[in-house]
């Protein structure tokens, strides 16, 4: 994990802003019994695209502009077993010029079975070229950057 | 990346010992038509389970003892795309007393499309406790720790 | 669809008398934009298992004695788009010796989406030999064959 | 299976005149131990879009015109095991106005472990209509109507 990432405890639920679920399927296990280590990917994948489009519609649809991921770290904790569903919080660690880091914790309840780091960059998806975050998207992404997800208005 | 993996140029086909091959398939391809960050997990496993599985077979079966994987990290460096193939280098970049870290460089051709680090560690897989390397698969190990496999003997 | 089969609208959510909930995730999608055919094998499939699993515990393990799918049917009546949710509800259609059909609907709401016939076979797991069907789970599948749940005792 | 399917020995590699290869991956593997019957679907997959699309470039990357599935049936013939490879085995089965049915056999080595059937319609992608085959593309098609692939010409 990058350094500003160490510093927020992954596998404390109380770290994280923003919180999705998934199902364990039972195609996610491998022969050894348990979810296969892809499978954590994928639930890294379901709270981190979630979260980004939930916060900016169409980020995430690859046509024009959008995020790009340039770096996952997953770090495997505990086992997972079927059946269960996969409680994944998501935070803002950093925010760049073109770029956010997101930090993330998966847990089966409140015991935590895996963390995730995703660099994700602001790209014209067509030449992969990176492009400043809009002011806005800034705005928002620095609501998640506490462990409090930022109060109505 | 650990810091002996950072020595290694991962984007170069030169510096891997054991490869493999996986096919690109259409389902790994996601809405914003190239292939999907998860699938770049999917062939680094067909990789490491492959050279893993292969100098030490039963090592990925999870009966008994055998590997399981505590940490990924997968860099994205460019889009790979339907039809093709992944070829995937694998090497060790560090041997501890009950862990081994794998590098790999995945290639479209001689492009680098992706690079990753997985560290394994030989485990009771029922208990999850780690125990200390075979010498004899220790010994194989080492064998695949620079750019060229071990000669045949 | 088998003869049995098509005299049950499976268009009809009304049909169903055992339901069960996937999530559409990112990695379901293809270029095309929708939700992969295979994706819907897998909604199936998350159905189908946990109807067996939970009422007879242990039954998908694979180990020793228990159920194996030799045909599978999926019809794609709709799109399905991203994010979403699919409601699977799950009907025995026939019960033979030892065997068992089970024909399913998916759903967006109340929107069929598709349909699904699976049979499967009670076997010896290990030599793939069929056996006959356990009385006492031939009376808890003879439970399901109908639009509603057996009434609880 | 159709009517015009079952007269085709699906189960005979002989039958076939479009072959594909897919991988057996590690994350194909169930908890039983096997190749999970979605991966079934997946090769399945595999054969029939490149088929498809090497027949007719562009007709299955859902922009504007091309196939849609509309019906899949799978038959498990026997269990798949990895590592290994898949050689699969299309052939057009009939040909109506505006859809094709393919029928499939999956090998390993000469061992039919799978069939499949798959109805495809020649649709309008966005508004879902069927739309009659191009010439050109029923020509093509009716070339992989026997076992033994057109001539060269």
């Amino acid at each position: 994990m990058s350094e500003d990432a160490t510093a927020i405890d992954l596998r404390d639920p109380a770290s994280f802003p923003y919180w999705s679920r998934d199902n364990i399927r039972f195609s996610d296990l491998d022969r050894v019994g348990h979810v296969n280590n892809v499978a954590f990917a994928v639930y890294a994948e379901t709270g981190r695209v979630e979260m980004l489009e939930t916060l900016y519609p169409g980020s995430t649809a690859g046509s024009g502009v959008g995020w790009v991921i340039v770096r996952l770290v997953v770090e495997f904790v505990g086992q997972a077993h079927y059946p269960g569903r996969v409680d994944i919080g998501t935070r803002v660690s950093r925010l760049g010029n073109s770029s956010c880091t997101l930090v993330q914790g998966l847990f089966d309840g409140t015991r935590c079975i895996g963390t995730s780091e995703a660099v994700c960059v602001w790209c014209d998806t067509r030449s992969g070229s990176a492009l400043p975050l809009p002011d806005d998207l800034r705005t928002i992404l620095a609501g998640y950057t506490g462990p409090t997800p930022p109060a109505a208005t």
